[in-house]
């Protein structure tokens, strides 16, 4: 007999339905066994007297077994769980689980020991779910705007953007190192006649730090497109892509988001607010007495963009805002400058710059001026090429996936949030 | 003005158009600019006399510079390309290329150098199209199957599978490797309660071998399902999988496949044909005098892959075929296994293998044992233990994405598919 999902099954109809038994608990005269599966879960009543076969097969068996019952859907005023039971009429054991061991829900590196066990919770069986539909809502979206998906290597020559904070790895008789982000490639595919493209892939940093906002290995979503006539075609671009995933997410998960992690999915209004950096400093001054310190002047902290969050909810009701005009000495070498200001902007939501995005200088002379401005040599020789053989205007920015959804559901750490996290100290399971 | 794409030009009206140059010639009375944007080409044809100030613009300005003209599209029965003309008022020079190199079309190698320009091309331009769209079909289609996406880690504490063929990199203190597979990962999500994953992302082999099929770093396209009964529905499932990717792939592209490719997109008929490896040694033997060689024995190898394409078409009429009951001591120590014999398959198509499938040993006392068996030690030790507490029966396989483009448009090698190529002596650009 083919399996039927819990939610899908008819009433008093024989059908199959197979699981974790999430809770199994013996009385005298009946075993119940809650039964989860993707789609839900459901009391499966055992009658001792009458299914002596199903008794002894379960016994031994613990909690966090998988277990297999055919029988049939009835409704029961007397069961709390949605009034509907299972009544079997036999069961194969799938998988027999051994005790489990005893996770404390406070404590995150205990459960990140056993992460396959804490990732059966509600919770974070929802967060993927959740992740899921955020990234495909944004991905279809820019499929139907005429994005192609490019994969581009993580294996690279030199140390790329920075040269600290770069993964080496041991490349046959020579080194190579692991990718901080697509940068460079995605602007290659700008110069290659591309247009538009997206890539979600993994991006690395040797960042020796334990923080809540810091991992060594995150996926990220980037994208690039070309024949824009200044960053505000960017900004466009990001706004539109949120709403898309939001959009997606509140269809699908709105409610579950709710009741499970007391959120309330907002699908922000566009135009999002928008802000230069000076302007956004006498803001942060006049309303909560903040000042920017001298060495983040021409910049941003996590206490700013905190306020700044504040600002944007009390001044426009709005979770996202776009702050401009940042100094070109706090930006990468690639950002246009017009009047020497960078032409980018970082976009901040809950508290948290979730995206820095900008136009790129595409123009050789310039490019190569702006590199050597910033002391870089050798590592950006190949990538300066990129520009000498036609390259249109174009711009981008990326956003990493994990702290996304972290800010979403509103979640303490990017260790709760991601599959598996990589830390300094995590490289298991 | 806001710029149109040239397929979607209206006839005599003021428009801006954007591209590269593709060609320039300079004549008489006239200048021909052959503009190229991702939608189409056009001629743009400027009167000397009329349009003086276009032609001082473009004096010195050579191919492959980025161009944007204002004007109107007209139809004309003197030119050749879709019999339209661009009759432009004014030019603006996006981005001045120097001359180009010239790449050979025949030397892959000096054409990687230059792989941003090399992709400029119509064959490339479609490839990457094409790919976006083979693996958006599937996608979309796993998700409408309730399948979720994960992201596994690529850096990971022990050397994974084999052992041999990893890359090693300096992580902090210790030594961390990267991911040949999400293998162990995906299995993870099954003791974790997902159901069905799926997992689109780069693994990495340090194979020292220069093949038309090897590379150290592809896109592997994988998936995992619980609740399975055998490894047939693991079949049924990627059949459903790469059929919905060559519809998408045939709608969208289909033409153009044909045109620019001169290949036919076919879209496969199921069930596809399926024959265990003693029978298909036999079929081999009787049809074409081939013998497999005593080392090969309950595996393939590249010729009778060859073959058996041959012999599906012949037989059968189609383009796929599965082939299933190899040998225990072939395959990895993580397929199920009836009666000695492993649960699973290999998928051929086009003369290539493209995926090996299984249904998965997920019983602790067994999975340990075929490991054992296979003198695989410390190194799967946290594997095994993904299995100790409840893991429900599932299956699942892996496409590599780079391959499957290789084959779909009979692209001679990997070098040639991938966005950018890596292998033991290429990690540029």
């Amino acid at each position: 007999m083919k399996r039927t999902l819990i939610n899908e099954l008819p009433e008093n109809e024989e059908k199959m339905i197979s699981g974790w038994a999430e809770k199994i608990r013996d009385t005298k005269y009946m075993i119940f066994v809650i039964l989860k599966d993707r789609s839900g879960s459901i009391q499966v009543s055992i009658d001792k007297e009458k299914n002596k076969d199903i008794v002894a097969a379960l016994n031994g068996i613990l909690a966090n077994s998988v277990l297999s019952f055919t029988g049939k859907m009835v409704k029961s005023e007397y069961v709390k769980n949605g009034g509907k039971e299972f009544l079997p009429e036999s069961v194969t054991i799938l998988s027999s689980a051994d005790a489990i061991p005893l996770l404390e829900e406070s404590n995150i590196d205990t459960r990140l020991d056993y992460r396959w066990i804490d990732l059966r919770s509600v919770k974070n069986n929802l967060m993927i779910k959740v992740q899921t539909a955020f990234v495909d809502g944004m991905r279809s979206f820019l499929i139907g705007e005429d994005f192609v998906e490019i994969h581009t290597p993580k294996l690279i020559a030199t140390a790329s953007e920075s040269g600290s904070d770069v993964f080496e790895v041991k490349y046959f008789d020579r080194l190579a190192y692991l990718a901080q982000s697509p940068q460079f490639y995605k602007q290659m595919a700008m110069a290659a006649g591309f247009e538009r493209i997206f890539e979600i892939a993994p991006a690395f940093r040797a960042e020796n730090s334990n923080t809540n906002r810091h991992t060594t290995e995150f996926t990220s979503f980037d994208l690039e497109f070309a024949y824009i006539d200044s960053f505000e075609d960017v900004m466009d671009m990001e706004e539109r892509l949120i709403v898309a995933g939001l959009e997606n997410v509140k269809k699908l998960y709105g409610e579950q988001i709710k009741e499970v992690f007391d959120v309330d999915v907002i699908v922000p209004k566009r135009p999002f607010p928008r802000i230069k950096l000076n302007d956004l400093y006498q803001e942060l001054n006049k309303r909560y007495g903040y000042q920017i310190p001298d060495y983040d002047i021409g910049d941003m902290n996590a206490e700013a963009e905190k306020l700044t969050s504040q600002y944007a909810m009390e001044e426009f009701g709005h979770e996202f805002i776009f702050v401009t005009d940042f100094s070109k000495t706090k930006r990468a070498f690639y950002h246009m400058r017009k009047d020497d200001i960078p032409q980018g902007y970082d976009l901040i939501w809950k508290g948290t710059e979730i995206t820095t995005g900008a136009q790129r200088e595409h123009r050789y002379e310039y490019i190569t001026k702006q590199a050597q401005e910033k002391g870089l040599g050798k590592d950006v020789e190949f990538y300066l090429e990129f520009f000498r053989y036609g390259c249109p205007p174009h711009g981008g920015f990326a956003i990493g996936v994990d702290r996304l959804t972290m800010l979403l559901l509103g979640l303490p750490s990017l260790k709760e949030e991601m599959f598996i996290f990589r830390g300094p100290s995590r490289l298991t399971p």
